[in-house]
């Protein structure tokens, strides 16, 4: 395995003004393994080491940093600089750049560069966020159906796309809607005289520029291709989103819903550089909001007053059985939190999530009623254990039905279900399992 | 946005033998959609209606299903009629067929398989599960440096690979020592006369058999390429990974993460077909786990009866306290334990992530300790206040670090990070606060 390269080397290096071993060292390497090891370093210092290089790997370097940086970066280079390294960008990431920057830097930036670049910019940019639109490159080739394939190829000659991932030429018509596609390998491997139309594949998969950026990595997970044409509502071609792209859409979708699952805010940046401050915001809304979910299990506790302190040894079991809850509760969430973002299952899917969690929650129930009740009996008799197996029963299977339909719930109020995270779940739980273990017990003892 | 093919919906044509139906409908579907459908049904259903179609569309259709389906498919099929389907299958996934197999059906396949697919599909099921090795595909095609171009595109033309992603040919050479590769665009748009050697890049990324899959995944991300060569460790060439594969390997670690995070076993079958049994499987083992965990808390508990019994309304707070130690503990391990698997952080990387947390779990638990304290002098008076605001301050620092050193700890010994679930962060963290509280209780009332 390889080793990415260490900021502490490049900062060295800078320090000393060592220009000559730095761009020998740095052209040696990949553009993303330079972007990443400048991302640690201060906006200032990568924007000295960045002037010692070609233009293009500027550029290139520029592609492939972490979104906040790459706008800090943007920021300082000023109008001028930042408009002649976008002309070399790739057409997706010079136009995320601009949805980063003020308003009057990217009116400034946008001044300087010609107008077809400014234009292509500007139409991106114009795609909400989270839509195809906004995560498609206009960096492809198309050919026409009557083309010979030798004329195609005098075509891709000129016009070739810098895209590495391409594989495909989309065929289009004058208007520019979708006819097909033909791979590249199809045209290496006919007669130069025969024409696109009678090689092409006419039912080229597509997405519409509003389809959430989710469901086009879906659709290029689920189909293996390498890229997905976007069309407007009348079906011309207007971009393309590569597998690339939707292989970060993917990682970060889950990794937003990890982090959701552990109450940690969504963060676009590296754990690793991340600021107290950055962790501190992300993380105090939901402690403190929690606090407030726990206060009901407080107060239940609070109502029984009495019963416990006639009962003071029910105590020993409190954690256990509330703790139970939250855990059978917290896995069902689990579940069903990523079976709703993949769109495995759909809300309509509730009602048979349903019974089969009362089956399964059933049998664990059952399962863990024997176990507390085994140490019920050691630590208290047998009306104690009646007491606890009860209990245990009725809170797992409280706790796992609020696990599995809370997420629904939430994707029905249009929220997102990834917001049932363990800590919620858990914390609902407790208060429900604090007054079922009160009840039973002041009924019984 | 598409809709994919209902499972109902095949089932009732294949229930009215309505043959002709079938074929037209499923002829105009992909493959991965009929996969779909089918693996919903029933193996014996699937394979009557795959009889209908050519055997070019049954392996595809195979080369989808979920993993476990397939093999459910494969034995049903027995091995005359399996090896029929191989032969047309992906190079990758019949390996991933026959690995899954039971001993006496994989001999009797191989058997009337011919030699060379034979001795493929053992050399790739030789490869360790989680290694580069049993993901890589055979099926792509090598240059020779000394080739022309006129001479590559013949050779193409004979070896062209089915390999839908395939955008570069490798060059390596007499011993298959991987040399370089080149671009199909390349070879569409050079001299028909021109030497590859001259044309091809050098230095291509490769893999070696053994890196793990995640590595590999992680470095097709990275560099976003299509395909990674993968090499034996005389750098021959011995493989291909492609993007398609390494989508799904990230996924499918995510995934696992996840369902670690909420303490549900690892499952490679879609939850919303999964049986309750198997649900009941993987959930009940930490449930049962976990309260061993919850024992100590209530141990803890049953110490301190006679401090809570004559103050019983420090009972209130309780839930509150414990919960908030558990809730910061579980957003320090989910950070860390994503950190971990993206490679952010690493082994040695945990002091200078102790003395962060150190500084944000101190701002935390500032704030939450004068929010708790409002409310323990309301309930109970500045001394309340006092212990609850104390106890709170430590409980926060002590299970952040709990929840940052776990995952660092389980990695040390070589276990997954991401068995430091929410649920068994707040079980440790529980049984401690439980401790802070009373024995701070029991100093200051």
């Amino acid at each position: 395995m390889e080793q990415s390269i260490a900021p502490e080397l490049l900062a060295g290096l800078l320090a000393n003004h060592d220009h000559d071993t730095i761009i020998a060292y740095v052209q040696s390497q990949h553009s993303v393994d330079i972007a990443h090891a400048l991302s640690a370093l201060e906006p200032q210092e990568s924007i000295a080491l960045m002037a010692m290089l070609e233009l293009e790997q500027q550029a290139s370097i520029m592609d492939y940093y972490p979104t906040d940086y790459r706008i800090d970066i943007a920021e300082a280079l000023g109008a001028e600089r930042l408009a002649a390294l976008m002309h070399h960008m790739s057409h997706d990431d010079r136009a995320e750049v601009v949805r980063g920057l003020s308003e009057e830097l990217a009116t400034q930036t946008l001044q300087v560069m010609a107008k077809a670049e400014r234009e292509d910019i500007k139409r991106l940019v114009a795609y909400p966020e989270g839509s195809a639109g906004a995560i498609m490159t206009t960096d492809y080739v198309t050919l026409l159906p009557h083309m010979t394939i030798q004329e195609a190829i005098d075509h891709l000659r000129i016009h070739a796309p810098a895209h590495e991932t391409v594989n495909r030429a989309y065929v289009v018509d004058k208007q520019r809607t979708l006819l097909g596609s033909i791979r590249l390998q199809t045209l290496i491997l006919s007669s130069p005289h025969a024409v696109i139309e009678s090689l092409m594949e006419q039912h080229t998969h597509s997405v519409e520029w509003d389809d959430p950026q989710e469901y086009v990595a879906q659709q290029i997970s689920r189909y293996d291709v390498v890229a997905l044409p976007v069309v407007d509502q009348h079906h011309r071609l207007i971009g393309l989103v590569t597998h690339d792209d939707a292989m970060d859409v993917m990682v970060q979708e889950i990794t937003e819903d990890f982090y959701k699952a552990g109450t940690v805010g969504k963060m676009s940046s590296n754990v690793r550089y991340a600021s107290s401050w950055l962790l501190y915001r992300k993380r105090i809304m939901w402690l403190v909001l929690l606090v407030f979910g726990n206060i009901f299990s407080g107060a239940g506790i609070a109502y029984f007053e009495s019963t416990i302190a006639s009962h003071i040894h029910l105590l020993f079991f409190l954690p256990l059985l509330v703790g139970s809850a939250g855990n059978a509760g917290s896995q069902s969430a689990t579940l069903i939190v990523r079976a709703l973002a993949t769109g495995e299952i759909v809300v309509k899917d509730w009602g048979r999530m349903m019974v089969r969690e009362l089956l399964v929650a059933g049998a664990l129930g059952v399962t863990m009623a024997i176990a507390v009740s085994l140490i019920g009996l050691v630590r208290g008799g047998q009306q104690l254990a009646l007491v606890v197996a009860c209990t245990m029963m009725i809170v797992v299977m409280i706790g796992s039905l609020i696990g599995l339909s809370l997420p629904f719930l939430l994707h029905r109020l249009r929220l997102d279900p990834a917001t049932a995270s363990a800590p919620l779940i858990t914390t609902l739980a407790d208060s429900i399992g604090v007054v079922v273990y009160f009840t039973i017990a002041a009924y019984f003892l």
